[in-house]
């Protein structure tokens, strides 16, 4: 299934998308959601990011192709940083470049983890009952303040400006990471084009090894990284992040 | 005013600590809280974190005399990461040492700002309107993960375990850092004593300049970062964290 949030005619709801068609829902989309009898024609409502996290987390250095290229060490564990929550951009939401930030602005394409059920400690096989789905996600980022000072690295700060979470259009809860590619557009021009499965810590060992450091709680989303062919944006592009048997999340950028 | 939040026989609440007496409130505390007709006594129920924060910021390298002593360079903009929200742990309230890792755990006692209105690039001269109080931080690290990614600082996953996030045991309205001073008590014996003046970023500054980085919420901390005295605890120590005005804020690690 594929779940939405939208606001129609100031209103949030939520529910299921059905070709053209959302049939909504009623209570909590990762708890007792009952359908309603309504539905809307999708064109008709705006979208709103699927879910609302108290987390979000991001890897850096987890694909294969990106490490070799880069020099990167092979991680033995799972390293990220968090997001700000109120970066989240929904799908069609222009992200605003950054008024008091003039550098260079990175997309980053990647799948995201939606948590489903408290995680404390699970472990890898115990994992999937914990996830609720999986998304499309642009982690955009600053690459001018990554580094810019030379103690400290500014991953938060870089990676949290309002908008930076790209995220949606939908969760979609049957989807199997392992078998999957990832392809991103800008401006209409494929700029990635990278297997899922060349993750060094799929999202089962993420889940169970970050559930052992902290909780993680229904909605909490896991930016899983990126791989080659991240670029700046220009102002006034559009990127479109593709994962087949999810859908296409499409920002306007600037 | 200091506000406390708190647990009365199963259910949540909120007022205002006056003595060894809670005058309860309804509604919303940063807006419409209205007084009941309620007070109770403050041995009676149950402390929790004074509010609940969507963003816990942590800052790094902000007092002068911690950077003198370390080697660290002036920063020239307030160096900060994102603590997970989940790793609150109300004043009273016992912090488990994580069963995942098992090295070195410091104390750190902070200053916590508390955001009272949405902030979004507001100037320093602005940024008192956006506060609503002053609190008591033990931002717990554990050490060893720090760096123990050569390629990568850990951060957030070394400040993230839960109960790594003491907060408490009030919210203080009326309160003037630039006078103030901070204490850590470990197992009784002073550990820090040094003046929030010492700070390189005011809380008037850091507000300012991460509300142009990211839009701030009521309820979003900051813990303004530690300076000299910092150790490891071991299991079974109570940590203090005292500042005039404000109160102590209490906790057994282990």
């Amino acid at each position: 299934m594929q779940w939405m949030r939208f606001d129609y005619q100031g209103a949030m709801g939520f529910g299921v998308l059905e070709g053209e068609q959302v049939r909504c829902f009623q209570g909590d989309m990762f708890g007792a959601a009952v359908a309603t009898q309504d539905t809307l024609n999708v064109a008709a409502v705006q979208w709103l990011p699927p879910c609302r996290p108290g987390k979000v987390i991001g890897l850096w250095n987890n694909f294969r192709a990106a490490a070799e290229k880069n020099g990167w060490a092979q991680p033995t564990e799972p390293l990220y940083f968090l997001k700000s929550p109120g970066s989240l951009a929904a799908h069609l939401a222009p992200i605003a470049v950054p008024a008091s930030y003039g550098g260079r602005v990175a997309y980053e394409g990647e799948l995201v983890v939606v948590i489903g059920k408290t995680a404390r400690a699970v472990g890898v096989r115990d994992a999937a009952a914990h996830i609720f789905g999986y998304s499309c996600g642009n982690d955009l980022t600053a690459l001018e303040l990554l580094h810019s000072d030379a103690s400290f690295a500014q991953w938060t700060r870089a990676k949290s400006f309002d908008g930076f979470a790209a995220f949606g259009p939908v969760i979609e809860t049957d989807f199997d990471p392992a078998t999957a590619q990832l392809r991103t557009l800008v401006g209409g021009r494929e700029r990635q084009n990278y297997a899922l499965s060349d993750m060094f810590f799929s999202p089962l060992e993420m889940v169970s090894r970050i559930s052992h450091d902290m909780t993680l709680e229904p909605g909490d989303l896991i930016y899983c990284g990126t791989s080659l062919g991240v670029l700046p944006m220009k102002a006034g592009t559009t990127v479109e992040v593709v994962i087949d048997g999810i859908g296409t999340l499409s920002n306007l950028y600037g």
